[in-house]
């Protein structure tokens, strides 16, 4: 069954860039997108629906392409005490920081870690989003990996969204492992993704590059079994120093590598190379009070793929809203409306390996996207939070109650 | 007829602190709070209605003291611009900027200019905001001011929302008296102020005290002029520069002076001893990518009440989010969650002039509530963007679709 839609103006993302048909028509059949282009050229036929957007503007549905949603418990409370004067050393040694999430979250049921991440997902669908990125990484044993993932799985299967699982059982040290990350680094390659990625809940694996966390030797070692596992890496990397992480993730062929604050032309040279893109996190920037901005100029000039996602995660990023990260993208990092956009839609797509089906309005790719009452599509990076009137429509299906 | 609402805590937030009660009970009678404490010092007695709230926090119903969301156009085309590099200078010399605002609000018809500003109120409202204050400040002529002005009498009358509305025809100098800003000043005390008041369409007077608008001399004028009408004054001061507008405002017994990220203790000292508020508004500061901080120890130590508001505006501060605010408040001004949560609730009724009835969850108050399915206030403080759960609450009446 075929639907026309009709009245509307499309930003379809093509190439990146807006693309713009304006008075545009859509045709989708199931699932599909089967033809798209200026309402003058639509090719006479029937069609089983006809479907008046009311003017309103389409853009490929939003891509959120790193999120950490699924988690314990929260740490507002800690958020309260660093603002009312309590060092990061108190806290940590009162258990806080990333411990407190992995505890929360390694003690938490399925049901539980289920019942939260939706609230959080459904956010952000509100805002517009049709597919998004999950990670694990705070169960950091195989057990509560799992337990992630199968979380991560089940909202894929219950909620109107496309779910990428990824496997960040590099994300953190666990106390157990304390002072013995290379034995850790054993655990995660000889047991924990072997046995996940055979069990179906991995599509692309991840790890934290930092001094923090793991050095790039250790990383090197997560993305050979990676490889081995016939999975897509991505990193973490150059977020608080440079470490030349996303040469690395270039050098492995990555999906992406992200937050790259501190990247140099080098690494943005291999990763132009390597078709590798560029996830910019601005939400934890902000959250973080970071200065160190992520050289935009260097990765314009060697034509590297931007991407933005929300980070969301309860330490350095409680991000509900990729609009918002759009904003702050443009209000941060200078990046142009136009750049944002690509960077929730195609570019974002591409972060996931998923640019061939998703990203953008074009023939034959999935029949995803939002029909926002805007005048231009500059609005959706322009507004501060809040909520626009949209249409979403997924699969070719209008949500009527995300 | 009364009810009793259960199964909740409270951040009443007399005082302006939170003052929590632990497993609380609230009475309404019509649209007053009757009784409240810990659900233990119940007094027996019969209740119409039994309201369970499933252990939600119970906050004031959220005040956004500072808005301009009646205008015509938007500015999104000029934010894209200027990302993309046009210059300010450029913007300005095509018609751009305020003037463009002035321009559109001119041409708009009472209707288009209702329909587009109930969108970006409802947008406030989905967020728990229960009180609002609307600015004239577009029209800057007799029957372009009448005109903002009715429609803000109008959303009071339509939505949901308690409206102070506030006449700021001194907010910037119409191009019909370019170079002649004393006799706009004239015709402002002499023509506009008198006639609308008289009309009943002013609830406070405002002006923008700066280099690029109104001197203290001129401001002075307009604030003599609205204490013989009888009105309270508010002022837009110390924004860009020092100009002591806030002084200025706190002599003439101001409810409020808004910005004030260069104000000095001199002026801390005078708002503090005229019980002026000091509106903060990180939106503003966040989206022109201000670095001057506003000086919050002074105003602490002093004792300055600190309000936290969207200044929702198409050039400066398009933001549709209080509790996003809430966030910036803390993030970028460093206020703690409980500040911010008071800078939205008892602070903002205050600089409304409405702290006797509004603001706080106390005996006698009016019944503006939001039941907040969170763990702790800070919650409303920590997440960036999105939507919360809730129940709102007006006039002790629950509010299903706002
Ligand atoms: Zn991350
Ligand atoms: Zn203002």
């Amino acid at each position: 069954m075929n639907k026309l839609w009709l009245n509307c103006h499309a930003a379809t993302m093509a190439g990146g860039h807006y693309s713009i048909i304006e008075d545009a028509a859509l045709v989708t059949r199931a699932e599909r997108i089967e033809w798209i282009g200026p309402r003058a050229e639509l090719p006479a036929g029937d069609y089983a629906e006809t479907i008046d957007l009311g003017g309103a503007w389409l853009t490929p549905g939003l891509i959120d392409c790193h999120t950490h949603l699924v988690f314990g418990g929260d740490r507002s409370g800690e958020f309260e005490q660093r603002l009312e004067g309590v060092s990061y050393a108190e806290i940590a040694k009162a258990g806080g920081g990333i411990a407190s999430t992995v505890r929360a979250t390694r003690t938490a049921s399925e049901d539980e870690l289920f019942a939260s991440a939706q609230q959080r997902l459904r956010s952000l669908l509100h805002d517009g989003v049709t597919t998004v990125e999950i990670k694990s990484g705070y169960g950091l044993d195989l057990a509560s990996e799992r337990k992630m993932l199968r979380v991560i799985r089940r909202l894929g299967e219950s909620l109107p969204v496309t779910v990428q699982a990824t496997c960040l059982a590099a994300h953190a040290l666990p106390p157990e492992y304390a002072e013995r990350s290379d034995a850790y680094i054993d655990l995660v390659c000889s047991e924990i993704l072997p046995t996940l990625a055979a069990e179906g809940l991995v599509d692309a694996v991840d790890a934290f590059c930092e001094h923090l966390a793991f050095s790039p030797a250790q990383v090197e070692r997560v993305f050979q079994r990676a490889g081995e596992l016939g999975l897509p890496v991505k990193l973490h990397a150059e977020q608080l120093s440079s470490l030349h992480g996303s040469s690395l993730a270039a050098r492995y062929g990555a999906l992406s590598a992200d937050h790259l604050e501190f990247m140099d032309e080098a690494d943005a040279q291999a990763m132009a190379a390597a078709g590798s893109v560029a996830v910019l996190l601005p939400g934890a920037f902000y959250f973080l009070r970071e200065t160190q901005l992520p050289p935009m100029q260097v990765l314009r000039e060697h034509g590297v793929a931007m991407a933005i996602a929300s980070d969301l995660n309860p330490g350095t990023s409680p991000a509900l809203s990729v609009r918002l990260m759009m904003n702050m993208a443009c209000t941060l990092f200078r990046m142009t409306p136009e750049e944002a956009l690509a960077g929730v839609t195609l570019h974002a797509a591409k972060a996931l390996g998923l640019a061939d089906s998703h990203g953008s309005l074009e023939v034959g790719k999935v029949a995803d996207f939002v029909a926002w009452d805007i005048a231009r599509p500059a609005e959706l990076a322009y507004w501060l939070g809040g909520e626009l009137h949209k249409r979403v429509i997924r699969h070719g299906e209008e949500q009527i109650d995300v």
